[in-house]
């Protein structure tokens, strides 16, 4: 396909931008420092992302009202912090380490990717990641977002359509005009499935050796990148 | 009031981050010239400008569905044309000129005043124009938002109360934690209303000579200033 027709990049964050993983695993193993707890961290911020997913998926299904993300992350904060033995944490203490996931650190050429990517194209989120938790986090990683769009605007979560379309019809854009940058599979094919344009770009490293990453474009992606600096190249971005 | 506890500064846009009329005039200008018609193009842009605020006080009182401030601007443009006697326009360079909103141009101290302030502050827009037409404007006049926020996301326009708790909610802050910046009483006032701070920066040649800016502050505006700067350095920014 040509890039001409492309107006808007829409870029997945979690994963995609920035290195949730070691970010939480980090500021989960300072935690556990002043409270005298010892774990295997990576495990988990594994374990606090698995309430992410079922979170989510009853929202889509209707079985809950919805609910932002930082709610999600907190109902299962407060499981997984009891089954690692961690004492009770007072309400101030507990909301702020809830706000682990708006301090998370971007892949090494995030930033430095996206602004040559700025120079050609908008550049937004379209994470499932509520409004406060991704502005939080432009300013914490320094990723110089256009406009900070999220599924929260759909009232519906990706992988359903209407989180892309949503995003797609708030920048006065047609679907094909704007494409979704991502490390998921599922993700691409649902920003297909919406009618968008798709880019793989792959993040080796996001789940250490706990799961597979999906390295390996569909036929139908539009591109295909190891990193931001390659899909600069790619779209003819200074 | 102590600086301490504001988190977000929220800012007004047009008249106090751009200067539409001048903008509005130019390209008013260039559109004439190559439609061979010759107009006061200042008085131009206060006639289609003085559209705004009807169609959304149609909104707000339920006559008119939630319409974006792109289609107001459409609706009042084909309007005015007429009247100043242009030939037909066709669908498409209409649909680019109405854009003409999305290409407005920051005062002189807007860029370098709201990176100053963004060192410090969350800043993003609380404007009633939507999210299209804000991420446009923010490329072309080059201003670092944090977040692109809008009255498009309440479905209710300023100076409905709404509008503003919206935009706190949105970045997850309380109503008092998030201070307007503005240069128009009214839309100040509407702040207060709905619990948020409350800033006058005045923008005396907003109008030119058609009407009186807003150039003194009320006795509960929290600061006042001439322009970003001045703001800047009293809230202690670098």
């Amino acid at each position: 396909m040509s890039s001409s027709q492309i107006k808007a990049l829409a870029f997945d964050v979690f994963g995609t931008v920035v290195d949730w993983r070691s970010s939480i695993s980090r500021q989960a193993a300072e935690l556990g420092a002043k409270h005298g707890v010892d774990a295997d961290w990576d495990k988990f911020a594994d374990d606090w992302r698995a309430g992410y997913g079922a979170g989510m998926a009853k929202v889509n299904s209707g079985e809950d009202e919805w609910k932002i993300v930082d709610q999600i992350h907190r109902e299962r904060l407060e499981v997984i912090l009891e089954q690692y033995g961690f004492p009770n944490i007072d309400g101030a203490e507990l909301t702020e380490f809830n706000k682990a996931w708006h301090r998370l650190d971007g892949w090494p050429d995030s930033t430095a990717g996206l602004t040559r990517l700025k120079s050609k194209y908008i550049i937004t989120s379209l994470s499932n990641g509520n409004i406060a938790l991704l502005t939080n986090m432009a300013k914490y990683a320094n990723l110089p977002w256009d406009a900070v769009l999220s599924a929260e605007f759909a009232g519906k979560y990706k992988t359903h359509p209407r989180a892309y379309q949503r995003t797609a019809e708030l920048l006065g854009l047609d679907y094909d005009e704007v494409m979704l940058v991502a490390a998921h599979t599922c993700d691409l094919r649902g920003a297909i499935n919406a009618g968008l344009k798709a880019t793989l770009v792959t993040r080796p490293d996001e789940y250490g050796n706990s799961k597979q990453p999906d390295l390996e474009p569909e036929s139908d992606f539009d591109y295909f990148a190891k990193d931001f600096h390659e899909l600069a190249d790619q779209l003819g971005c200074d």
